[in-house]
């Protein structure tokens, strides 16, 4: 029996939940890149919107207040639903009730709308005409060509140059909704241009990206950068995700013993696990938070915990991250969402304080995953959420083995109909798996500057 | 403000409506192709599920139960939500109310699931394994992959040349859902080979298709063919989205001046328009019911009401209906899923009654339609849909010109995330419109047998 789980419109969260300000152990502090000196919000004022800026070194405000513009365009598509898959349970034979919370039911298909809505309005709120950004997949770049539209910003994205090729469809959703897109590393910068002379055929990452989007920013009047996932105000505004599937799991009558969310930045597991962490925190819920990241770019199974930039050039601050080092260039694989080198602050922390826990995916178990979940649950996922649901299917599996009824909340953190050149190749068996060798890993982070 | 009107699952439809029991003019029987005599249900046996045969013939019952297990599947995605479009109205700054029903978010991306269910249910009901259909677009094809899968059966699917081509990500769907897809015309049928032999460069029409589909179904064990559009037995199905939108208004507060859906062979439409069109017998509700179909393709607006075939090799009945002659190429335009030569039969009398009205829109019209509706609303709609916006915006400004405060409902069908390379199209300027002079519609039409 198909089981779905949908709030009212009123109770769309009224406020953000700020996990900072309840963590045991804050993460250590940001350093401005030049002084050395912990970032005090100013130093991010020429890059980011002031409020934002505010938000990201907020570290006593436990909620944190949802402005009612932002929660009008939230109206589009939220509450969305939570599901229990019924489906997969059989298909799985299961003792585990699995359940997922819809990210895809957004207009353009992910939970990174919850981000760009409030980035965008924040900017335009300052009095901001243009916003800059970068993207993976494409999946942030579309929410914020959306997001800017609503607002009236004029946006230009830097599109990791793999995706631009391999995923047209997301390119073109970004110029349909009116923003100018260009392939990363380009010529259009200094940054991209040092990548493109001393490495021609490079394919980007994110960290490329990153780097060409801010030096635009910098260079342009009434222009700020926003980026969509790593920072702790993105985690910030993803809290809709946990703090309504809170409330539906309680309609189910069935609180998670395993919350599971894909990782590349960390936003949308963050959007998911922090609000159920908080009933975790001193001795509460023995709830287990497990971050799924692709076996190609695993930076919190096998990276180092040290200070490092947010971006291959160097621009960023310098973050307290789980890293494989910024110039690390990760294979091409298809969730072009996680193939970032760091994880963001807070959950760095977490995983050190073993909080949390994470898990490598391989390439071919995602899309395995994917495929028999689209066949039994019906949506297709997005690569990224691919690996998600890969892990909770290991967790049934587990459960299954031990004979015992575990609760799973996964995130679908969105669906993969821009995807589908990658399921194509799957299906043909031209995809493979990618894996690191310790020395490959050992390589890179051993180019990283010691400052803890 | 956004505004959306939700309904409980518990609100989803228990019937459907049979509009044909109430017309006021019937239609014209269907003729048997070999005798010319008037189809009985046993007659449609060897073609299609004997339940779906007696509802197809059906002329009595006002409602017809919704199997609970259909019902079960129908909650994963629905009730679907009615939004009031209030980005589109303030853009045209019109004194008009716009709404949409919007089917985009089954996870199939169309209504099409709404009667997919159904077939596939029926059909595996019987005993049958497999099943065969013919698909435009792709939305129908997907559609029933989806659902023949969930119902455990196997399926096999043509699908129109040009859109097989221009839309290779439907294709990865319905493989990704596990049905075989092979592109029409084909040399795996009689049908296909005689077009091919005739026309090697031929591109396909979903008339070919069907006969294909048909021809596979009568020679395999165990299979029958399930048909997405034009038949009375797909336009009760899709009752469910009138039925639910009726409710959504009343809760909005409002009743529908006009009612509009796209035009290719009714499913829409009729799914939208019929259970509002009960209101309108007998000197009810004054409320216009409007067909948008494409300049390319009119044969509502500019065809002749006459008995025809179905499909483009005459293995159907003959039905009586407004057509292009069923042997009509409509021009290659991104609507795939309009390019039919002929409407409904319930459709065609409605429309003979002077009951409904038709509408025809251009390419260019359609997708500047689309891309303003992206921009205000977020959702990207499938081409197709994007003819229903197009007619609501033409009913939006007429009433801004007369200044008088209509209310507008129209079916969003389906959204175009997998018909992004049409947008990347119309953005380069690379799209054109297709009229058709009289003489090329007197001719195609002059071939058809006078039997009225």
């Amino acid at each position: 029996m198909t089981k779905k789980f949908l709030l009212n419109e009123s109770e769309i969260p009224a406020r953000w939940y700020n996990i900072v300000a309840e963590m045991p152990n804050k993460p250590l502090p940001m350093l401005h890149p030049g002084t050395r000196e912990a970032l005090k919000p100013e130093d991010l004022y020429p890059i980011f919107a002031e409020e934002i800026a505010r938000q990201e070194l907020n570290q006593t405000d436990v909620w944190i207040d949802i402005p009612e513009e932002v929660r009008d365009k939230y109206r589009i598509y939220r509450p969305s639903p939570l599901v229990r898959a019924c489906g997969l349970e059989k298909a799985l034979d299961t003792p585990a009730h699995i359940y997922f919370k819809n990210e895809s039911v957004s207009p353009v298909g992910s939970h990174k709308l919850n981000s760009a809505l409030a980035q965008a309005y924040y900017c335009k709120k300052e009095g901001l005409t243009n916003i800059t950004t970068e993207t993976g997949a494409g999946q942030w770049g579309t929410a914020l060509s959306f997001a800017a539209k609503v607002f009236g910003l004029e946006l230009a994205v830097y599109m990791v140059k793999v995706s631009y090729e391999q995923k047209p469809y997301r390119r073109s959703l970004m110029q349909t909704w009116g923003a100018q897109v260009t392939a990363s590393p380009s010529m259009s910068t200094k940054a991209g241009r040092k990548i493109l002379t001393e490495n021609p055929t490079y394919q980007g990452s994110l960290g490329t990206a990153i780097s060409e989007a801010i030096e635009l920013a910098m260079q342009t009047p009434n222009c700020k950068y926003t980026l969509g996932s790593v920072l702790n105000h993105v985690s910030l505004h993803q809290t809709v995700i946990g703090l309504e599937a809170e409330k539906q799991m309680e309609i189910a009558g069935e609180y998670p013993d395993i919350v599971i969310g894909c990782f590349g930045g960390g936003s949308n597991f963050s959007g998911i696990a922090y609000p159920f962490m908080r009933h975790s925190f001193k001795g509460g819920k023995a709830t287990r938070y497990i971050a799924a990241e692709p076996a190609s770019c695993p930076k919190l199974t096998r990276g180092v915990f040290q200070y490092d930039f947010g971006d291959e050039a160097g621009y960023t601050p310098l973050l307290p991250m789980f890293t494989l080092g910024h110039n690390f260039a990760p294979a091409h694989i298809h969730a072009g969402g996680l193939r970032y080198h760091g994880a963001g602050t807070i959950v760095s922390q977490l995983l050190k304080d073993k909080l949390i826990e994470a898990t490598d995916i391989q390439q071919l178990d995602s899309f395995e995953a994917g495929v028999l979940f689209a066949r039994t649950e019906g949506i297709i996922p997005a690569p990224e959420s691919a690996h998600a649901i890969a892990a909770a299917i290991n967790e049934a599996l587990k459960a299954k083995e031990e004979g015992r009824r575990k609760t799973i909340l996964f995130n679908l953190s969105g669906h993969g109909l821009v995807d589908m050149s990658a399921y194509d190749q799957y299906l043909s068996g031209d995809l493979s798996n990618y894996s690191l060798t310790d020395e490959e890993i050992a390589g890179n982070i051993g180019s990283l500057e010691t400052i803890i």
